[in-house]
Order: C-alpha cells, then sequence, then structure tokens
C-alpha cells in the first residue's frame, strides 16, 4: 500500500486488537448459553463490556454492543424517537447520514419533524438556535456529532449538553469521530446516550457501542433473544468485543502523546498545502477546536473527485469527505450546510491522519498535490 | 474444554475461515473509499459476496451482508412490513425469538396484525392452515423457518412457498438452522428472501446475511451511508465477509459426507438415550425429515436446566433450547406448540453435533447422562 491519509475512513487495526481477535476466534461458546463454555465466553464478553466502559467513562452496564457507529445511531435515535410522545427532533445540518437519512425516514415514515439547527462558517453548531430549537416545544430527542466527520470541527457539547438537560430533553451524542481523539467521560457529559465505532480507533469493523444512560428509554430496532438489556438482540460477539476492548484502552493511553504527535504533522501538512497552493481555503477552525487528525481544503476550480484519482495514481489515498455515501460523487452537505457555494462543496479534499502516519507520509502528500491540483484545475476548466 | 454438543447454539470456527479473518485483519481500506486501498477493500468484499451467493444459490447482488441472522430476520420481516399497505401477517408458531418478537412488536407498534399457523405434534407446519391463512385476506408477508432450531423439524419450505407464490405473499426463509444442513438454493425455491447466519456454519460471530430478490422490497432497519443498495448502511466489514465466505464454501463442500458421519453419530446418541433413559422421550422427528445435528429429548420428572448443570459438572455441554433467550430458564415454546403440556416443556435438553463432534463425545455423553437424570429426577420430587 502507499501513503495512507484516509484514517477517518477506517484506521489500520492495532496489534494488540488483531491479536486479541485472533486468540479469541479459537474460543467456542455462546454467552448466552448456561453451561461452561458458555459461562466462559460471557465472562470474556463482560471483562471487554467493562474495558470498553472504562474508555468511555461510562458504567458496563451501560455499554450496548452494535454492529458500529450506523446501527448505534440508529438506535438511539429511531429508540428514543419511539420511546416518547414527542414528535419532534432536534438536531444540526451537517450531521453524518446515520443521523440525517434516519431522522429523515423518521419524518416521512412515522410522523417526526425535525428541527434544523444551522451551522457557522466553520461548521459550529449555532447554540443560541440549539437552545431555542430545543426549548421551542416538546422534542423526543436531540442529537449532535461532537467531531464533525469532514471538517474536524469540535462542537461545544458541553453547551448543547446543558442546553438539552435544562429542558429535560434526551441528547444523543455521535461521538464517532470524537472517540480516540478526546478525552470522553460519558457521566460528566450527563446525556443520555452516546455512540461510537471500533473500526475508527483501531479496532475491528463491524462493531460499536451504544453508550445508553440508565435513565434513557429507547424501543429496539432489532427484536429477539433479548440480549444486551432487552436493547439489542441477537448473538453476542466475544471476538469482536474483547478486540474493540484492546484497541479502546490502547487508543486511550495513547490519546495525548498521539494528539501533539498528530497535531504537528497536521499543522505541516496544511503550512505545506498553503504555499504550495495558495488558492486552497482550509475549512473548519484552526487551532484548539479542530481535531488533531483533520484536514480540510476546498481547491477551487478543481473537483475533488478528480483531485483524489489524481493523488490515488500518484500513490497518496485521501477522501473527498464521508467515505459513507456508497461511493457517489455529490457536493458536501457539511460544507454546503457551512455556507459555502456548491462549486466549493465540489472541490474538496479531507486528509487524515492516524497512529501509522509519519512525516514521509506528509511528505508524499505534499509533493504530490501541486502536480495534481494544476491537473485538476485543467480538467475543471476543459468541462466547464 | 469438555464434549461440546451445543453446536446449534454456536459451532467451532473453521481452521479456513480463521485464516481468512486473520489475514483480513492486516488489510486496511473502506470498501466505499474510491481509492486505491478503497478499490481493493471492495474486490475483496465482493469476491466473498459471490462464494456466499454461491454457497445459498443466489446472485451476488441478493446478497446483504448483516450483523447476523437476528438483524437479517428483522430487516426481513420489518422491511417487507413497511415496504406493503397491507397489514396482516403469517407464521407458524415455535418460530425464533428474532422472527416472533420483530411481528409482536410490529403488531403493538405498527398495526400488524399476525396470523399465527399451528404446528403438529412432530413440529411440522400445518400446510393447510398456512395455505388458508395465506388465502384469508391481503398479507404484507410470510414468514417461517426451515429447520426448527430447537428440535430440528425440517419444514416443508416447498409446499409452504408454493403457497405464498400462489397468493403473490413475499415469502422470508429463517434458513439459519438449515444452512451448512441442508443444499440451499435460492433460486429454485423462488422465495422473496432468505436469512442466514455465519456463526453456524463455523464462520465469525457478527455477520450473517439477507438474500433479497430483486423482486422483493424492503425498508430500511438501519440509514445511512447507503451502503448494499440502499438496504443496510454502516461500514461494510471486509474481513468478517471474507471470512463467512471461507465457512460457507467449506460447509458446502462437507454437506453430504459431515450430514452421512453426524447422522451416524446422532443416530447412535438417540438409541443411547432410549437404552438408558427408556422414560425419555424424542422431540420432533425421526428419518430424513430431521436435520442431521439434532437430537431433542424430554425426561420426565427432571427440570431441563437441572440436567444441563449436572451434564456441565460431568464436562458436557448441551442446551436445554435455544441459547437466544438469555439464559432465562422457560418452558420451551416450540414444544408447547407441538402440544405438549408445560411440565414437558421444562424437561427438555437439545443436543446438537457439529463437524468437531466425534464417538469419543457420543460416548461421553451417554456415560454422563443415566446419573445425571436420576439426581434431576430426584431433585425434580423434592421440588415438587
Amino acid at each position: 500500500m502507499g501513503v495512507y491519509l484516509d484514517h477517518a475512513a477506517t484506521t489500520p487495526m492495532l496489534p494488540e486488537a488483531i491479536d486479541a481477535f485472533a486468540r479469541a476466534m479459537h474460543e467456542v461458546g455462546n454467552p448466552s448459553s448456561i453451561h461452561s463454555a458458555g459461562q466462559d465466553a460471557r465472562r470474556r464478553l463482560e471483562e471487554a463490556r467493562e474495558e470498553v466502559a472504562a474508555s468511555l467513562g461510562c458504567d458496563p452496564i451501560e455499554v450496548v454492543f452494535t454492529s458500529g457507529g450506523t446501527e448505534a445511531i440508529n438506535l438511539a435515535i429511531k429508540g428514543m424517537f419511539w420511546a416518547s410522545d414527542a414528535t419532534r427532533i432536534v438536531a444540526p445540518e451537517g450531521e453524518h447520514h446515520a443521523t440525517m437519512d434516519t431522522i429523515e425516514w423518521l419524518a416521512t415514515h412515522e410522523g417526526a419533524q425535525p428541527a434544523w439547527v444551522p451551522l457557522d462558517s466553520d461548521g459550529f453548531i449555532d447554540t443560541d438556535a440549539w437552545t431555542e430549537a430545543i426549548g421551542a416545544g416538546d422534542a423526543a430527542l436531540a442529537s449532535a456529532l461532537w467531531v464533525n466527520n469532514e471538517v474536524g470541527t469540535i462542537e461545544p457539547v458541553d453547551a448543547l449538553a446543558a442546553a438539552a438537560a435544562a429542558a429535560a430533553v434526551p441528547f444523543h451524542v455521535d461521538a464517532v469521530a470524537a472517540y480516540g481523539h478526546l478525552p470522553i467521560d460519558f457521566r460528566s457529559l450527563g446525556v443520555a446516550a452516546l455512540s461510537v465505532s471500533a473500526h475508527k480507533i483501531g479496532g475491528p469493523v463491524g462493531v460499536g457501542a451504544l453508550v445508553l444512560s440508565r435513565a434513557a428509554n429507547v424501543v429496539p430496532i432489532v427484536h429477539g433473544g433479548g440480549q444486551q438489556r432487552n436493547v439489542r438482540s441477537g448473538t453476542q460477539d466475544v471476538a469482536a468485543a474483547v478486540s474493540f476492548a484492546a484497541a479502546a484502552s490502547a487508543a486511550v493511553r495513547a490519546l495525548d502523546s498521539e494528539r501533539a504527535r498528530v497535531t504537528a504533522l497536521r499543522d505541516r501538512l496544511i503550512a505545506g498545502v498553503r504555499a504550495s497552493v495558495p488558492a486552497a481555503r482550509l475549512s473548519g477552525p484552526e487551532g484548539e477546536l479542530r481535531v488533531a487528525s483533520n484536514a480540510h481544503f476546498t481547491f477551487p476550480g478543481a473537483q475533488g473527485d478528480s483531485l483524489l484519482f489524481l493523488l490515488d495514481a500518484a500513490g497518496v489515498a485521501v477522501s473527498t469527505g464521508s467515505a459513507c455515501q456508497a461511493g457517489v460523487p455529490e457536493p458536501s452537505h457539511v460544507v454546503l450546510a457551512m455556507g459555502r457555494p456548491a462549486a466549493e462543496a465540489s472541490a474538496c479534499l479531507r486528509i487524515t491522519l492516524g497512529r501509522t502516519t509519519t512525516d514521509a507520509d506528509v511528505d508524499a502528500f505534499l509533493a504530490a498535490l501541486p502536480d495534481a491540483y494544476s491537473r485538476a484545475a485543467q480538467a475543471g476548466l476543459t468541462t466547464r
């Protein structure tokens, strides 16, 4: 593989997580079985749940394992909506598709009334508008991401949570892009629910968690054997859980040192882009309120997907935005929500760094960019 | 581990499946990413989808990977219900909880009208009652399991499918307990949808598939990035898929030889139980219409869970029924649906064999049973 700068799409598994999974595949036993083999599996599962809980500052019983972030978000939003008599759902623009599409389905199919809260030009949720929307009538729930997965903006989640708590509206935090990058303490956050995914922190794909406070009510979206407090049925995946747990511990342990290391690499990358392509414009904030791993630029006159293909041909993997759009190139709804014109929202590159990123990766990107940009801009002129 | 005779709860992973998973954990790339690393992941995923499709006699595009059998069943039943204007759902009694609880939720929450079709004393679905229920008015869907997961009855799925097709009612087959034990040919079956799970055939936990005919409509239960024909969103789990595919190929390849081998072991076990505990009564049919891997007995006067614990103490792992009941000992709803009294439905043992089962395992079970039975029957007398 060449230079991989798309860690927000998925990041390599940590050796600890690979080892834990590999060991677990040799163990047999369904944790719902009451014989010894089942109870041994149950013990390994519950130890993993404790370890994941420790990484999130919650109690083990609050951890509901899911098949990933998308399912966790669906469970939180649909589950809290169905558990409530209210129909309003408060959420910002620029959310991940798992949130937007779920709310839109509830609106068209189940009578939900979405209240979309605007973003400012740096991708920050307008907290006044948020507070107003939450207070404007009975709301079934509010949901917001903590770190914007495209542009890296760290949202004022404490202020959002305080407004929700003041109005007694259950608040779900999509922490998929925050996990492993920011310290998460579910207890002090005081929210109803929080979603994370393992493969974004070096764990396996196919497992995530919904942290669900004991006070929160959700109607399940997957019914059956009643596993996990009757919230999420289905045979529990011990191998995925122990691997997730190993990644969670390692990611939290390395958080501070990695944040410093990756911030330095990322800032050098940003400076390098500005030096070589002065027209490039950084999306989202600079400094402390931008997640360390993210750089996101608009490149005037160039299509993001042209840039992506040209960089890929040069051996550098980046993204135009979220990978969760099934490969269809569309203007970024996040960039549009930040008030930019459609032309800019189609001219984006998201460059995301991770644990395996080196100085050489940044150099390779910076070396390949000028030629890719000039060719993409040329192509943009031709097709216009 | 001691003697494991609970292969229907979960069965050891096949070496091919372990190897495939272990290799895949070292690869990086989200199959929805459009750079080379993503497209390489996509290629591995689609090759796995082809291999799983080949094991089920369907087209690759008809395979929707899910987090397991429970999610596949929920997606089929909720999805087809929501996609229809009709409200009736036809299903037999004695289904797995994933089916029963999903239909019951749709009834209490979404206005579904279940029509439950009775079983006979061997666990067979009454095909006349089935045909009548399907013809009794507009139905959104029908759903039935192919092999009963508790008592091993092989249902007349062709007749059930013909009745559904004649009435143009979409039919979902829960093939979780059939997969790897019976040849499955989705094309010739002519149904709308069919669910399977990987960990029942030696693949990993946490992955399954809904086979969905191109003519079938389902509303998703997990919304988001639009992966997999917009039917099931969420980052696709390449490692799980390639491991599932390796297990599927191996299981189908060995199906005939394993069926003969396991039938012989199972029949010796049944004969041994009858010789040592004459009061024991086999549940479900004998011969060709019973799945090879299953033996299920009621032991008059003994509680199933007492028997289970005593056998476990002797190093033999068996089950009282489905593991998907979160460890709560309850009378088997399947045995009740077969017209047996509650006392018998609490006096069950399910013994299920698999690829790793040997003559020595059967000997160990038969050696441990008489003492366990006499002590469990004694305990039954005392507590009465």
